[in-house]
């Protein structure tokens, strides 16, 4: 068994400047100049302890390469494309949608970097040199949608990797797990009427995109019931997580029956995250990587791929990537979780009735998706 | 009607060095060198925002002293603040008590200005010469207990506040209303038999310290029942805070009617905070301050005075401050807060059945406290 | 005796983003996100020992007002105020002139507000509510021209100050005294052909603007000789600096007697600075402001106003305001420069005869000007 | 010719903490937090840009080890050894000897790293696995003593990868070239009287440490002679150091005909670095590693191995490793300098009479050598 690894020191290079949280700074409206949440310190941190734990060397490392416009144009409108591209050559770059997007000069590479990063990790998953893979890559791209980009996302880097394999006669059926915090509203869009891509996405109830993610967003048309969505209520611990991937993820996997599993993997569902209202933890993680690894493993000979998506936790995101990390590769560094007594503490770390109804409604599309 | 404001540029110096998040850092355990969770920049961008606002204009200025250790004694034993004085000389300074809140050479100055702001604030109310204050200190004070600093903290700011304006005659009953996400343990324990401080801690349930908050805590001896503990589900938003406030808190400040309200202010139950899991918003804050100032209107001629405590956003807990002294003031300042249509969209926002629960019993406690 | 002490919070939001020091962030130019060199800590910092050392006690606290488009049109081209305003609408800002010199959404408030910092405090010293007054503004100004800014600099702070007092009539001779490192081009050129203005620059030969401040630039037409330039070797230092001010810069204010004395106040020739190779100290500071008071007190009744340049070491900058801010109020706070020990014992800190040289050509200017 | 690269990610943990600058934070001494000039940024920028530049794949990379106790003692006493590993131990570390040079929990074992990783690097050049080599370690060495750390050194890296080659028979006649601008008094004092090493100081005048590394500091007993030390005055640039590597260090090295040449590459010379005012550039760095890179071709195979020192600018240290590092491999990555056009316009550049003064006395002890 081998584990790839795909990290470039660009992806630390994406600049989202000195906005305050979200915004970009306004005196009149009060925003003193910082940082925005999406900033270079969560992964660059992460990939840090891959080195210093001496994980990396029992990954084999793989190396980005851009994406193509006609790879980048599989999943997004031509006019997308050209516009990030024109924005990114100006002097202080631009945004890539919805005014919550920035990236700076130059920003147009790092974002074909990461989707090309994303398509380089699929292929080594599917050219059998690795079993499994993680691809650290930044910008994170889930919320981009075919016409635009939102979210802190410009491009879509794990469904163009998708359409990468189908494209190639790579892969056909294709199953996508997001763990994400937030609605994987991109990744369901692009496939919403592609029955050969299967859609999960595991996220708190409505915090973003508004008004996304609903148990009845369920994909159309041919595709119906391969878009299931998991909106869990704020304060969701490693019970609520667990009892998902248990009774609504791998079963869902199961009767699909993908040739590969993707993984848009944020890490912002964790207890530290300061944009969502989630608990999970490092373990909690690990746990869910051995479920679809064990899901994989039946299916597909145990071909996984995860793209890192958001994470806003610069203290504790590298510990979750970690854990990921030593499933996906079996091997342990030895290092434990600081932050597991505290977080495994809070009250609500196991499932709770309210939780319980909303994984029932979704364990009822998944037992669908076998029957159809 | 008058606000005071205390701040001063030695609080944005208080040194919680270079932990990640909580912890030392330390290569064996992977602790990269980061920020602790507790530095200056929420509580510098707080000001600089009631500056830059233009709101500090309409607030009267107050100015700190240090406390002396004999105001400290009142609260703490002496071999604590010994202790904190000694580890203060060292070069690279010491720790408050639980290996999770350091402090740098000279901590002890600024933490005995801290409770010396306190001090200085809740006289200020208690004289008339302001109706209310807002003591923006730091390092937060709720969690020391008279043994020990914890939780960030060194002195108990406000109950060094509480006891010094018994001890010197300004008032003698008082209540305090504890709204930072933790339980206010420290605060708790120095008035756990004193039938004179009421203290009601509204806080995530099993959060920090473990196992503390719990809602059977009551106080001891003739001060049983004057302890009220709320202790919330994860993932409680506006409306869970608002039905605590008016089924919870005023009714027992009405029933026991204190010569002055002192509040814990902590904004990290806010929607942002990495360190808990709440949903509260600005205007959440500014609602629950006019609860408080409409009850001590009627209590005791708006006496009000609130100690900075917790709050671990730098983005946003300078407009949950900003509202809460438009509230204070009754000055508004036109600054809306921009992040208020995102976290008033996630889901759970209303209070929930759950939620309910908790507050019924603590709407007990405060029922027992009329009938007391 | 009285000083007055000027400082807005705004200040320290003038967002100039997170350039590569200089440039923006460029991958393919090899340049990673960082921060400018003019960022806003060097300026909070100061003001914040300002008030950490108690010295804000003794000193007049003065708040600015935004110039007006007519006051900053009294040195600047209406093209150039236009245009800032304008970029200053764009969601990202725009930049001052020179492609070094980025501003933040909002940016042009900020700079307006600068400028009348400069009036404001050039008033309360003309009008004697002051003795002195040092403006501890940002952004900086001494690098705009009348046609455009440049070098971190939107509007001529100073000179819009000066021009405010000739205009309105409260004083018409005045002489200005630029001890930041860079050559105070936007000064020298608003006042080239006037002959009731004294320029004096004292900085770093040839290192900004390019080909700037040589010693045969004096000024034209009926102002010739009153624009005077003292270009230092790199590695001078306080040796040097009192030589200049002791043999060219007092003689000059003797000859040209003015009705205040304007200093363009930047610290960036610090033994610390990274922008430029001199060697000055707090304590080299203090006795060229010593000087500067004494001339003063001697031809205008100690009337002195400085506005704060460059500087860009966040941890001398303090040091050398604290040292000048001491002086001008003649308060000592006790609090000694740490660093002295260290930049005080570099080789080179006494005049060395290549230095001698330049002062000398300076001096015969001096000496040119008593005899006009 | 292949080049090899030696980077550890533990490197960026090294906490030298909240210093200011140099100091730690202190606020009656008015020390605000800061962060030591000495921090991880410098040298992670500098890694990071080898990888974004895509220069990494064209050097050699070399992984570290830590040195043992035994390696470390051929240079230190045991004493210092063991007392580093004990406060290394405490929580919050220690200092390496002077109060200038902290460093935190677990310390010791990236120090040990450091030293190791110039072991490594000094092996790989000597076995001619690779023609040269970069050793981008961290923390620095050249001031660390037999006895003490001092200056931001724990250890003396170079000196033990040296003394390393000795003790193993890999190499017995050794030159050391320092270019850091502060003297290599640790190296210096390790082969004070060893006639086997020849050591070269090039540093700016009694700048660090105070009154060491003067002309007449030459080595002792049947090693006078090999020590040479070049006190430039400070505001030297590009012209004063190819004079000074023209005339003296490239004489000196072909007098003495070592088997290796190892440099001590800091790059606090630059024109942008805060703790020293010299005026080099990252080409002018180029131009003296050609120069050396033609000694080390003429006698020694090439042999050239370099350990990272100094160098406190984040914004410049990159580029000046990155053209070190084009010239040591001979691959051009098309990165051009954005600083040059400004550095190489500074006043100065070119050599000025008095720096030719002490490049003359110098240049005698280069000759001597030859005469010897
Ligand atoms: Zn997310
Ligand atoms: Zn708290
Ligand atoms: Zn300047
Ligand atoms: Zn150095």
């Amino acid at each position: 068994m081998a584990t790839g690894y795909l990290w470039h020191e660009l992806f630390g290079w994406h600049d989202t400047g000195t906005n305050t949280g979200l915004f970009g700074s306004n005196p009149a409206a009060g925003l003193q100049p910082l940082q925005h949440f999406e900033n270079a310190e969560t992964k660059t941190r992460m990939n840090s302890l891959v080195g210093a734990s001496g994980l990396l060397e029992h990954l084999v490392p793989l190396a980005p390469r851009p994406a193509t416009d006609e790879e980048l144009q599989r999943v997004h409108r031509a006019a997308h494309v050209q516009r990030i591209r024109e924005e990114s050559a100006l002097p202080k770059g631009g945004d890539a949608g919805d005014g919550l997007s920035p990236f700076g000069h130059g920003g147009f590479e790092i974002a074909a970097l990461a989707a090309g990063g994303a398509i380089v990790a699929a292929e080594a998953v599917m050219s059998g040199q690795v079993t499994n893979a993680y691809a650290l890559i930044r910008p994170p791209g889930h919320h981009a949608t075919p016409e635009t980009g939102m979210g802190f996302c410009i491009f879509s880097n794990l469904a163009v990797a998708a359409r990468h394999l189908q494209a190639t006669g790579q892969a056909s059926r294709i199953a996508v797990v997001d763990w994400d915090v937030h609605h994987g509203n991109g990744t369901q869009a692009t496939f919403w009427e592609d029955p050969e891509v299967l859609t999960i996405s595991v996220h708190q109830d409505n915090v973003f995109p508004p008004d996304s993610g609903a148990l009845d967003e369920q994909g159309a048309g041919a595709a119906a019931g391969t878009a299931i969505n998991v909106p869990l209520p704020a304060g969701s611990g490693v019970g609520a997580y667990l009892d998902v991937f248990t009774r609504v993820v791998v079963p869902a996997l199961d009767a699909f029956g993908p040739e590969i599993v993707l993984v848009a993997s944020g890490f912002d569902a964790s207890a530290a995250d300061p944009l969502a209202r989630q608990m999970m933890t490092a373990n909690g993680y690990r746990q869910l990587t051995e479920l679809l690894m064990d899901a994989a493993n039946r299916l597909c000979d145990g071909r996984l791929m995860m793209t890192h998506e958001g994470g806003y936790s610069p203290a504790y995101v590298p510990f979750c990537g970690l854990a990921v990390l030593e499933a996906l590769s079996g091997h342990q560094t030895g290092i434990e979780d600081p932050f597991d007594p505290i977080f495994s503490g809070f009250a609500g770390q196991e499932l709770q009735p309210h939780q319980a109804e909303v994984i029932d409604a979704a364990a009822a599309l998944a037992q669908q998706l076998a029957t159809d």
